[in-house]
């Protein structure tokens, strides 16, 4: 985890909040490639889950929801951390994480413990008083439930059918950490799958598989991934059956998604609080139900984090070590690379010219300083796919070497070649 | 505007967040057809200011930032409405919505003018108390300055060179409305373009009209935009210029941009609050400088409700009228819809294949429901470049019609030229 924190901060993937001011607490900045591979990981995801699907459609719900939606959903009661606090110090810690009943920072006594809702609350308007309390939410998913009817009635979906949501919530968490695996803010990539009741257990299974399949088609390691069925305990209360994707992180095993079978719970919760009914009608059986949902969530920071872990390698290279992000091309924050072989006029001309015509179908970097070797060397560091060599003889005949970032091949075609051999490569559809 | 807050709903482009809750006020939710509109807006921003531009990168930065940042930027001091309480009703009003000095609901007597903090304040960790207080970022623009070092150093760009983001940003506004146009929760696309003091005005201009091209360009039209610039006593103190890109809203004319010459006023701010230097190490002239910022800052909700209320078109169509949203394909939720004549067995099964296969390319609906002239009307309704219908010559010979949204004209073509065809309409690049 170190050199992956460090390669971070160095090449610009990811610097710590607010930096200059001694950084907050958990809190992370995408830098520029950062935000690219993020977005990547995001775009990939909507495209299998949302474009390529005809029984899915995309929302995007605001942060802020009426707090009667908390209620409903259990969180406002039991999204709670029992907390015990020092009667010396008044220090506060999680109470399973004190194992004497004495502080572990003064000894001092401690307090019993008391529930702590794991919430960011604030007040919308401007007086703070109790009718104003909002809170960030802490999940995407019950923006997806509350709007069951309009999406229903907007699309004309039939079961079964899901809805997909990208976006950021909030925790409170007392002991956040491990890099960007645990943080107060966070970006979440759920799915809520509406399937008729008695062929839920059916759909769990099938969507186990297609976010396994996910993650491995892009490139993570197989022998890092694995399936962890969750012990009937473990279950949270509304849910039937859940299993967690877990990736070998260097913290060990932790889970990268958890899909659930969170049965009729929610909708029934907040048809009850609403006094709306959310029911589905099946022209079939010429009747009205509650479905059952399926809901395969996951943490765009932590799938975006796994990416970069997996990617990272390292390989000896004559008297030095190699390192390369072996990023799949579609995740790759920069997709290719011009390299001018000198700073010669007609050289930088040529290879800024190829750069632009680039631009337009991928994200592109342009690199005239230090050594060949050193250039190509720093776009490994970074996981582009290609470098596009612009040498001596190719002012002469338009040709031009591109150069694998796997195979280290290179190859030489003609500028006008370009385009459609980059196009195979990167595109592949 | 309420022909656009309809349709928006019925057709799933935007639903009031917590609908089944009564709603939260200034709340808005992006329904199926809103997520692609919005996301598309945002791609087609981030693709002509980051992708294709070597003089720029992006970021995103996290929503919770050191409360130091907003001492330094004069948010917490400055970013305030001045409000007055009535002593008898405790309603509250912002002072310059008061004419007289009574209340305009009760009529009783008025406090003196208070300043209200527009941050949302929350806390982090689990105590309340004021060392834990942090705010939703009002604007995303100070995440780019707190990161100005990283970013110089990771990228080892030289002057000129811009920072661009997305991202939600939360206003306590006392008086939002226009459906989505003033909401609490927002979202931002904003770029800190840093230039050689000097050189800052040149650039100004050069912004103003990059980002007039851009909105124009994608569509909108050029009588319902105008700029306007700033009087020298609307500008904010750090400002040395300022010029709003206007849209001709159903409201009359309101900001969809500002276009703002920030000078060296941030960048001087964080360094003193911090005590870090940022500056930039002018090679050309050996001697290092705080760069001038020039700030292009657009809403991402704004300008899709620009492009919605723009697309919009009624035309007479026999008896009835034809409602047509005339999206620029870029910008179009769905790109393609795929419709067989009838539910007849190889019509429907030719359809399906050939909508899976243009869904890897494109958002693509699939649409079997009703006569041929309503579904035409839907895909108008929605905005949708081209329909694909799979008629019963369609199994025969392997041909289908392909019609334009904006002609109306039909042409028939086989199927394997289908994706050659569409590309070249709605890539174009
Ligand atoms: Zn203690
Ligand atoms: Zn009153």
């Amino acid at each position: 985890m170190e050199k992956i924190v460090s390669l971070a901060k160095r090449r610009g993937f990811i610097f710590q909040s607010s930096e200059i001011y001694g950084g907050l607490n958990s809190c992370w900045d995408y830098g520029p490639l950062g935000v690219e591979l993020k977005n990547n990981v995001k775009r990939a995801w909507w495209r299998r889950m949302v474009q390529e699907r005809d029984d899915m459609v995309g929302q995007d719900a605001s942060i802020l929801m009426h707090p009667r939606v908390w209620e409903a959903s259990g969180h406002l009661e039991g999204f709670t951390d029992p907390l015990v606090d020092c009667k010396q110090c008044r220090q506060r810690f999680r109470a399973d994480h004190v194992t004497g009943k004495t502080c572990p920072e003064c000894g001092g006594e401690l307090t019993e413990p008391r529930n702590f809702n794991l919430m960011f609350k604030t007040f919308m308007g401007p007086v703070e008083d109790q009718a104003a309390v909002v809170y960030l939410r802490p999940e995407t998913a019950q923006g997806i439930f509350v709007n069951f009817n309009n999406i229903l009635t907007t699309t004309r979906k039939r079961l079964p059918f899901g809805v997909a949501q990208i976006g950021k919530s909030f925790r409170n968490e007392i002991t956040p950490g491990n890099f960007t695996f645990r943080t107060r803010e966070f970006e979440q990539m759920e799915i809520e799958y509406f399937v008729k009741p008695g062929t839920d257990e059916e759909h769990f299974h099938k969507w186990v598989e297609t976010r396994y399949k996910w993650y491995k088609e892009l490139g993570i390691s197989p022998e890092r991934l694995r399936l962890r069925p969750h012990a009937q305990d473990e279950l949270a209360h509304y849910a039937k059956a859940c299993v967690d994707i877990e990736y070998y992180f260097p913290m060990g095993w932790s889970e990268l998604e958890g899909i659930a079978n969170r049965t009729d719970y929610d909708l029934k919760r907040h048809a009850e609080y609403s006094g709306n009914k959310l029911e589905y009608f099946d022209q079939e059986l010429n009747e009205h139900y509650v479905p059952y949902v399926i809901e395969p969530s996951a943490g765009a920071d932590r799938a975006t984090l796994a990416f970069l872990l997996d990617a990272y390698h390292e390989e000896p290279d004559k008297d030095e070590i190699r390192v390369v992000l072996r990023f799949h091309p579609e995740l790759a924050p920069v997709k290719v690379a011009v390299l001018p072989l000198s700073r010669k006029e007609p050289l930088t001309d040529m290879a800024k010219e190829i750069s632009q015509e680039l631009r337009r179908h991928w994200n592109t970097e342009y690199d005239d300083a230090k050594s060949i070797g050193r250039r190509y060397r720093r776009q490994d560091e970074i996981g582009t796919p290609f470098c596009v060599t612009v040498d001596f003889q190719s002012p002469e005949d338009q040709t031009v070497t591109v150069r694998d970032r796997d195979t280290m091949e290179q190859t030489r075609l003609s500028v006008a070649e370009l385009v459609p051999y980059l196009r195979e490569k990167l595109d592949n559809r």
